[in-house]
């Protein structure tokens, strides 16, 4: 049940590429009931990546070993481990075959480097022999290990497809495992820590989380056990203790974002929204468009960076914008009533602000944004004040003003500051 | 002069978030000179910190450790590395006096919780005691440990200011290292892996690196020497040998990311921008307005999700709607006229397809995606179909898009197939 995870390349030691490969296994690994207890990450090195494999298995029930499979000069896992685990390198006809027919149907020539992906330690077998993306196993002192590629859509195609399987039904009695996110905006961080202590007094066995997660503070809820109808149960329950103490904060669980619940609101009030954006360049609709399906509650938007933009396409009066500036609570609510009428949707949400790191004055310093909805009921905006470089500005503008339009269809309070 | 990272937390072996703090800490090394030799991560586990430890005393110079230095309970890295030492704990007073001075400048109130903060192992030194945020330092057996908090702005703040002049001044003599990135888009990957055996032969003792990075691909080359003037010339003479190779594909270098050289060259040329947007939603705009400065030459956009927008915001007659459907070349033409004209442009971009996961055709599958430019010079579209999930294609039309401008900029051929 025990396992761990080995990462091996140069780019991972010296920090040029973020390790997501260690993270994807892990959280499989982990969702699935079973335990990672270390992850190691080491270059394209002989010695460490033989210590880190002796290490893992005087200690581990399974290990996972990724990176270094490919057919580049670089790529020397294969040869590392069979040196390691003392096993002759032998060349597997089956793996030839299958490159040869690969590469052949692709129209190009067999190379002695590609040639060199099907040489592999003795005792080895191929996993998905048949394609183009390959890994091998082998089980040395009753420990399985897995040799998965580094490209990650590589890595986690045989992760999802043949890994996790066979470990899993390697070990017929896992404890159900089920797991909760809970995403929150718009309680300060240390508020949500001083809730946090709350929370934990009602969770009964709960493992809890938390997990800033900018600008989303995200709280996690794990449960393992036996009997997972139970487990059900007691998560619903903990699920709702939790969110009566956030209140409305509370957005969202698991892998939905705001723009999905959003989306599902405007689907489920059938009514239609266009923005108007200028700090945010776009981001918004951005956001928005990334949900599949928005296209039957989202028109279109205008992104008025300049000031002629603003007022040409959407309206906004030249008045408003001498006398209060394209950065007023005037600007937004002009500019999302006039992206309503123009785009004729029933809503209009709108941004304007400062994102820095020019352009900021003492009376509106960088990050002041203001942030309008024009709804049947009228137009209404607000000021926030945030803090952070410029594309952090940006994203939690973003996601103040799908906030914004979140409480509006659910009939949630608004919060007027962050 | 080597070394490594130990990161410790529940959150990371379990896969819950990715282990962004090891990612920083050995680029910030790696680029000092340092060579970190492997990166462990464990979770809040006795056992597994104290192998950790153990196993990093015996091999490294100096060793950096993050996480579980807060004040709520599963914090226990102190703890842990006091045991694992053979050190007892002890009352820091400069600290605890710097959290109560802290804490009541705040007006909150001193808890013991935040009192254990003060607790450190027998003859630690604390890192910025004078501030919220603070980390400790021991040495061990001619070993430097560091141990920072596992809040990433914190960590990093430590490292840059603390942790890492520390480091550098005890080793006199680093060997300079200098890095480059090339970024190439345009070329697929496979024909980049051939054009890559033909850069090892030019580039002498540089170590070079190949990063899919979807949908761009990243060559890195690194010099490591004592010579610091001859290593940035050799590394001039490698870069350019590189990208004579490449071509104009070869879009950026290090930091420099397709919409920075797109604004330098806009800047250049006096030309301004406006983008016509449909399947990406305002990608493009959010793009272009990460740029500080951009509104030098960005003045806004459409986003016209549905087909009413395009017409009426944005001119596409309903006959080329009728005829030829809201993803066509004739669409996507008029598209980019069509924001010209309402912006006052100089220049139109624009972007029409399917990016799915439904609404795909026979004849326009997902993934077709239409990019048109408007320019002094007239207007051209170019057709494209491209391959994966939704953000996926969304991410590669806006990269597509950009590079199109960048072509037209620079007077490079464009591409017209990818």
């Amino acid at each position: 049940m025990y396992g761990e995870i080995i990462t091996i390349g140069n780019e991972l030691t010296s920090g040029r590429t973020r390790d997501l490969n260690a993270w994807y296994a892990a959280g499989r690994l982990t969702a699935s009931g079973l335990r990672v207890v270390r992850i190691t990450s080491v270059g394209d090195d002989k010695i460490k990546v033989t210590e880190a494999l002796a290490s893992a298995l005087s200690s581990s029930r399974f290990v996972i070993v990724t990176g270094g499979l490919g057919s580049t000069d670089d790529d020397v896992t294969c040869g590392i481990a069979a040196q390691a685990l003392e096993r002759p390198l032998c060349l597997d006809k089956t793996t030839l075959e299958a490159i040869r027919a690969y590469v052949e149907l692709r129209g190009r020539k067999m190379t002695p480097s590609l040639e060199k992906m099907a040489w592999m330690p003795e005792g080895s077998r191929i996993i998905n022999p048949r394609a183009g993306v390959c890994g091998f196993s082998l089980m040395e002192k009753g420990v399985s290990i897995y040799f998965l590629p580094g490209v990650p859509e590589q890595m986690r195609y045989l992760m999802d497809n043949f890994v996790l399987p066979e470990i899993i039904s390697q070990y017929g009695n896992l404890p159900s495992i089920v797991q909760r996110t809970i995403k929150v905006f718009g309680i300060p961080e240390p508020a949500i820590a001083e809730l946090f202590k709350q929370i934990k007094g009602r969770c009964g066995d709960a493992l809890l989380g938390f997990y800033p997660q900018f600008p989303e503070n995200h709280i996690t809820i794990t449960l393992r056990g036996d009997d997972k109808p139970f487990l059900l149960t007691e998560m619903e329950r903990i699920t709702k203790g939790i969110e009566d103490l956030l209140g409305p904060s509370a957005f969202a669980r698991d892998a939905d974002n705001m723009e999905d619940v959003v989306g599902r609101l405007l689907v489920r009030a059938g009514l239609t929204l266009s923005t108007a954006e200028s700090c945010t360049g776009g981001l918004i609709g951005h956001r928005i468009t990334n949900v599949s399906g928005s296209s039957s509650y989202f028109l279109g938007g205008v992104v008025a960076y300049s000031n002629d933009a603003k007022s040409r396409l959407l309206g906004v009066s030249n008045d408003t914008l001498a006398s209060y500036g394209a950065v007023s609570d005037q600007s937004a609510g002009e500019m999302a009533g006039g992206v309503c009428r123009v785009i004729k949707s029933d809503i209009g949400l709108s941004v304007t602000g400062i994102a820095g790191p020019r352009g900021g004055t003492e009376e509106k310093p960088v990050g002041t944004v203001y942030i309008g909805i024009c709804t049947r009921s009228g137009t209404r905006s607000f000021k926030f004040l945030f803090r952070g470089k410029r594309e952090q500005i940006k994203i939690i503008t973003a996601t103040a003003a799908l906030d914004i339009l979140r409480r509006y269809l659910s009939g949630y309070p608004f919060i007027s500051c962050l």
